[in-house]
């Protein structure tokens, strides 16, 4: 017997088709004998590749339960479109297979008719009223990512009657990190580790070796704050109580760890300006409509742009140079805009408990934008000076630019903390949508310091 | 005895005022009293707000192993201040309550030699040696973000020999997840739950209960490939072998998630022009430092733009409605440049297993561009329409945005693929560099069309 190393089931090019030709020749040995043993997410990974028909006659040559563990791990906007393709009586016996918090997150995938049809398929009474628990929360708070399935004790058993209800349970709970203590009323006070378990005597009570210092979530807590727990306390696992403290569920890190990407995704696509949760896979036309709201903002913002500067056209026919620098000023600023947004943005992400008044936060923003300012303005002065030599130009577009730096500064860090405060996300400030107010700030800025310093 | 729910250590302000005092006062009652039982990552978010001789001051105060929790818990940029505080006999003591990984990482802060100082004064000598295997690792490969401590048992033995193994370790490891089952050359061949052992006979054989499906990572393996696996795997920890197989460490989740957590922030600061890893509550010239160098290649980029208009420097004076598009063709580049490589940069972070060849991406990416171009093109030609009524101005800037949106697609896509190739984190092409690019191929865009269009 040999490890497998996670390098055995790399997919080659060449596996890829054969596997291909096994699909056409409807070949089932080849397909069953090369897929058995293999880990269910390798097999997701390869599923990918074909198409849906494809994925559902593998489905029927596979043992249920890695049907099951296939249909967990599907990204959620490909399993959306495959279980349209299985009965509410397939789709009950796989659910069976899964844990409950798993079993809804399919269920949330589809109608409500479709999910009642579903439910009343699945034998496990126990399962389906867990799932029924589990979908009166919404899918983003502690509620909606918790499991049923965990091992408790009452605070008054012996281990013995512990290790009772795990042999019990072990069918329902694949992964047992500790087991909750509860007082009679069903109250979480502690919890015990499965080392301590096997550590002890069979006579002890739980009540003697317990842990009472443990960190809980509550159901509607929302998800971001419990992956910050999670992380904060080192947590593999987290209870959740209810409003009166009692346990309902538990809340595993690999959803915790889905957690944290997703908002890591969301967040790289508001700072890019795409406007829904696209891939490089999706269709042309759902990529086009993802991408073009910011696009529209921003031509928007150019539009406004060029009638605002048309208010200068006097001053661009007379001194036309100053027209060669508007890149330059706009661009300054949509990089200032977002270096201070983003840098607000992770303050509000990992949150230190006082991060200063709003007061203290932008003294300290003004003066790294008037470092930052200075050096810039310097450089363009000699620069613009030695090419040019052309001293208001160089005054002109310096001076313009040292305000410009301060300004985005200053919008750059207000904007996600005033979106934040009306809980609005604040990498929103970001993207697209400060690169353009300061683009039009900019060209204020830039067009006001000329008409001042050439008296126009 | 009740829950010590996460709620119950929430900083007031109240509470800080008041510890300040106590800490004015010397009183070290209050101190002590308010800390007992307190979480050491609450602690540790407490002494955020204090300086650093008010922290050591409070190290003095508190059990030693939780001073070595506040340690481990601090962050990299804090800790590296405060541990130069403290004599290597100090430091020494705290590390032996902590594991090999955690020790590891405090001593990868110190200079060499205090490094030696401090291992000469660690009296447990397998965690000295520990220690010592571990620092002959990068810190951002597999083997520097390993554990050493385990527990494993060999596959002939029984249950009862293996409980006995635990017991003898159970100090050393905190969390046990599974036990990993190696052949008599020390080579892993399989892991067993606590569950399961729990579960099983006194009498039964390692052999008859282990499962040979794990999943291993090797001590060279990159850190976010690590990440990658172990959350395709749903794993909360992963056994690492060395090149021969040999079962060498452990890594768990929450290494993870800090690893995760930390490539998110990175990208996050290329995305917005930052370069170097720093937060609000960093020194003043420390920020100006890190957001310079963007800003400076995004002036050099104005200055090149600048002296590239001044060809068209006759077209301007002649056409000064000209120079009142700019905006609009430049944000509009880098709006569509960001959107490309995000995409790509969110491709290569998910890496599905042939995400097509390039000519195959590029061909989408054109249909994309075609799309949006065609629709932001028409709207800006009716708005130059109605508002300056003026054809060949419209015609002029709506030509050049299509161009400039299909230009800036392209350089979107293919500048992450290349930097990526080279080894390079493709998100830098997310940042400043590609909307400096972009502005720059806009504007030679910009003024050929129009050159060409008016005959110029």
């Amino acid at each position: 017997m040999t490890t497998e190393s996670i390098m055995e089931f790399a997919l080659s090019k060449e596996f890829l088709e054969r596997f291909q030709q096994a699909l056409d020749e409807k070949d089932e040995a080849f397909i069953r004998q090369s897929l058995e043993g293999v880990n269910p997410a390798d097999i997701t990974a390869l599923l990918y590749e074909f198409d849906s028909e494809e994925c559902h006659y593998v489905f029927g040559l596979l043992p249920k339960e890695v049907d099951a563990a296939i249909l967990n791990d599907l990204e959620e906007d490909v399993r959306v479109d495959f279980i349209a393709e299985f009965t509410p009586e397939e789709l009950a016996k796989y659910i069976e297979y899964l844990d409950s918090d798993d079993g809804a997150d399919i269920l949330y995938q589809m109608s409500l008719k479709k999910r009642e049809e579903v439910i009343r398929f699945i034998d496990n009474e126990e399962k389906a009223s867990y799932i029924l628990d589990l979908l009166r929360y919404e899918e983003d708070v502690a509620g909606g990512l918790m499991a049923k399935e965990l091992i408790k004790a009452n605070i008054n058993w012996t281990i013995k009657q512990c290790i009772e209800e795990i042999r019990k349970q072990a069918e329902n709970v694949q992964k047992i990190y500790s087991v909750y203590v509860v007082d009679d009323l069903g109250k979480l006070v502690g919890k015990v580790s499965l080392k301590r378990i096997i550590l002890a005597e069979d006579s002890a009570k739980i009540a003697d070796i317990y842990d009472d210092n443990v960190v809980s979530v509550e159901t509607y807590m929302d998800e971001e704050e419990v992956a910050i727990i999670m992380r904060k306390y080192d947590l593999e696992a987290a209870p959740v109580v209810n409003a009166r403290g009692k346990l309902v569920g538990r809340i595993t890190i690999d959803d915790i760890v889905d957690v944290i990407t997703e908002m890591a995704e969301e967040e790289r696509q508001m700072m890019a300006g795409i406007s829904a949760d696209v891939e490089e896979d999706d269709t042309v036309w759902m990529l086009s409509k993802a991408r073009l709201p910011w696009l529209i903002v921003g031509m928007v913002g150019g539009l406004l742009g060029a009638q605002f500067m048309g208010l200068f056209r006097g001053d661009i026919v007379l001194i036309p140079a100053l027209a060669f620098f508007i890149p330059l000023i706009t661009a300054t600023g949509g990089n200032v805009g977002i270096q201070s947004s983003s840098i607000v943005v992770q303050s509000l992400a990992n949150p230190n408990v006082f991060a200063g008044g709003i007061v203290q936060r932008l003294m300290k923003v003004l003066f790294v934008a008037v470092v930052n300012g200075v050096i810039l303005a310097l450089m363009v002065f000699g620069v613009v000076m030695m090419v040019n030599r052309n001293e208001p130009l160089a005054a002109t577009v310096s001076i313009a630019l040292f305000s410009v730096v301060l300004l985005a500064s200053f919008m750059g860090t207000i904007t996600p903390l005033i979106l934040d405060r009306f809980g609005i996300n604040p990498a929103l400030a970001s993207g697209p949508f400060i690169t353009t107010a300061n683009d039009l700030l900019g060209l204020a800025v830039y067009f006001s310091v000329a008409h001042l310093l050439y008296n126009l």
